[in-house]
């Protein structure tokens, strides 16, 4: 560990550049403005890796963004073979006025490094790199067969990689999964994350007229698509916070899952996050509402003016986009389906409905004895002298369940995040010192595999 | 008629011009960045008329935009004094990638001149400024005391000219009212408007935590303001279309008012505007609905991600702004507070709830026997040959109650827009047919009067 350590700190100064490097591309995969920046990305990704570590790295088309794919030249049959998967895609920026500083040009203030990506998944794939170089330039045998496929939507619902996964099954084959892109237990205790959420997503629309109406001469004559959405949306749920789309709640796997640390402290969410209003359904925990119940959440909402003062308009249409978090044995399509037939079937009369359904994924679960668990248990306790607690996220990894039955793996997930790291959101960050935990904990766990 | 005809058609190529010149400005009053737009719209306009009338055009500061004032300088006690008001700023252009083209280059196709503020109301203003340029290029002199007062507020609550009314008193001091903002009754048909409904404005917004969220990590924990708003504003209206707000419906005038004609044809309507759903209330005529009983519009809706894709987002706030349509006797800022006292008491407890009252407006009426009245429908009659309707208008024209009580005035709407000229949505248009017509109508009441 103390070599692990030393390497890291002596060579601090470039890694950081290089991070920042990473850190200044605009890969951002939901918006197709954005294409070339993506691309670029995957192109020096490729090369940082193939200059780095002793891996043969490419950069592998799909039929959406490219995947950067990493193997040893000489696998050798006696070794464990362990994949990291990780993306190299970013969040959108907006709200951008909110950001303090520009999103795409890291800054340290107060010791966290802000950026766009500085956490997610960009600070978390670059410390799983570093190991693989501290590997190489350690002079020492990596201890592992070691693969690498890093891909560039997995905010936007990975569709390329699910399309390539049948065709690279067999590159891609592996005894082990690691996905650093969680977070920690809490500020100081390390965590390994064995599940996530599934996910699914869709969007509609209601058209009222053809075009922009006059609020006052058409006003009490048109029904306004806003009022027709608000009144739409807010059947989503009862008075209990329960989903009332048929079949929501259908296929819940039964059994209880325990030996699982959940952190949620009322009055430290309240400080920290300014959240007074809590969500979830009425009786049950907290616990529950975030890992083992699925969701449904507004995650956009729009119709009419909304710029400065007041325009007294009845908007042609009026839209939403809708996510629901999924739990083990849900079908992403299923639920998707069963919410866009709601929305349909509860429209208003009159109002044109439009629906999209994007590609949804399922929930994923790891197995908390299996070897990697053990490995990266230890190595993170090595590494922060604290015990390593077992976690489920309530985020969701779109691809990890189609992965682990792609390569047969059992998966872990792992990570340094930590719920004030601002990802999805504006002033994300993250800090040196737990870049450096991560990269310690990979390092490490090569060795205990 | 003839002489004011045929000047009209002589000077159509520079008239039209001079429309073109006015249309270009981009006086939008509601952003504050078309400020320095707005202030040049007034200098050219009182130059305008300065230069084309016998009257003298002064820029009036105000604590908001500049009116720009015109009198003739030495009124004759014998004659009849009439102010014009109208207003040289217009609406908000977006969703701007719906017009077809630049909303500040007018540009004529199908014999409709399309432009941002063709009809609402530069178009509509600018004919009565062509009145009087006719009564000078013809040599006669004016058989009237003439005055205008055109402000920059209109659109965004007319706060300016309300501010200064109590010291204008004096000089707007008139027997009669023309406000020259109104529509026709069919494509054919002219119509004189005896009244138009008030107004008041407001915004709300929800804050649920101190920055956007991340729907995964925070889905079943934090409870979203895009569904704290959706539920909120969904409980303004009862199944019977009924607005819920206490007292809303308070104050009414109880009088039936008769002898006014409205139109509305279901059919047309769907055809025109592609309207399926009609708003208003239950057991209430579409006449009513329109003119006789107050609205509560969401002029917009707004939180979280609205671009492409999905972003899993929980957001920190969302918003909505509001707009209620007052009918006589109803108080705008009893009402706004009544809306306001609504949303804050009904909101989730735990939401941040902000408003804003903007500044309202009372509904107005005129005497429909009064002498502008009778010399405003036999123009129009005798302009376009077919008997002239007496209506109420759904709109609004905040200040008019204002004016009306400032100046003494009996008050008249007049003229030649349309339901489909888009007034505050994109690809407003007017066409100079419909203009002529108003410019006729105006020229030909000043001798009436």
């Amino acid at each position: 560990m103390k070599d692990i350590f030393q390497w890291f700190r002596e060579n601090s100064p470039e890694l950081r550049k290089d991070y920042f490097k990473f850190l200044r591309f605009r890969s951002i995969s939901a918006d197709p403005a954005y294409r070339s920046e993506v691309l670029a990305c995957a192109e020096w990704l490729k090369t940082y890796i193939q200059e780095h570590t002793t891996l043969q790295a490419e950069v592998l088309e799909t039929p959406g963004y490219p995947l950067v794919y990493a193997e040893g030249s000489r696998p050798d049959a006696h070794k464990t073979t362990l994949l990291i998967y990780g993306h190299y895609d970013v969040q959108p920026i907006d709200p951008i006025e909110l950001w303090k500083s520009d999103p795409f040009e890291p800054v340290e203030r107060d010791g966290q490094i802000f950026a766009r990506g500085a956490v997610d998944d960009k600070g978390q794939i670059f410390y799983a790199i570093l190991a693989a170089r501290y590997w190489k330039e350690s002079g020492r045998q990596l201890p592992i067969n070691l693969k690498f496929c890093i891909e560039g939507e997995e905010e936007s619902s990975s569709l390329g990689l699910a399309k390539a996964l049948p065709h690279l099954k067999g590159r891609l084959r592996a005894q082990y999964l690691l996905v650093p892109d969680f977070d920690q237990f809490d500020a100081r205790t390390p965590a390994i994350s064995l599940g996530a959420r599934g996910m699914v997503s869709l969007e509609v629309t209601l058209t009222g007229s053809k075009s922009d109406l006059h609020s006052g001469l058409h006003g009490g004559l048109a029904y306004n698509p806003n009022r027709a959405l608000v009144e739409l949306l807010a059947q989503l749920w009862d008075s209990e916070g329960r989903v009332q789309v048929d079949g929501f709640y259908d296929d819940i796997a039964e059994t209880k899952e325990t030996g699982y640390t959940f952190r949620f402290d009322r009055q430290q969410y309240r400080k920290e996050f300014g959240i007074e209003a809590l969500g979830g359904e009425k009786g049950k925990t907290m616990e529950e509402a975030n890992c083992f119940r699925p969701t449904l959440e507004l995650n956009g909402i729009g119709g009419g003016y909304t710029g400065a003062g007041i325009k007294t308009v009845i908007p042609a249409k009026a839209s939403a986009k809708i996510s629901c978090r999924l739990v083990p044995s849900q079908n992403p399509e299923k639920v998707g389906r069963a919410v866009e037939a709601f929305l349909k079937k509860r429209a208003l009369p009159g109002m044109r409905v439009e629906t999209q359904i994007y590609p949804g994924a399922y929930a994923f679960r790891g197995n908390p004895t299996s070897k990697l668990a053990g490995a990266v248990s230890q190595a993170a306790e090595e590494v922060t002298g604290i015990p390593c607690k077992k976690v489920l996220s309530g985020a969701s990894i779109p691809i990890v369940a189609d992965l682990v039955k792609a390569t047969g793996a059992e998966v872990v997930g792992m990570g340094y995040g930590l719920p004030e790291d601002n990802i999805h959101a504006p002033n994300e960050c993250f800090d040196w010192p737990r870049l450096e935990k991560g990269f310690a904990t990979v390092a490490r766990t090569f060795e205990l595999l």
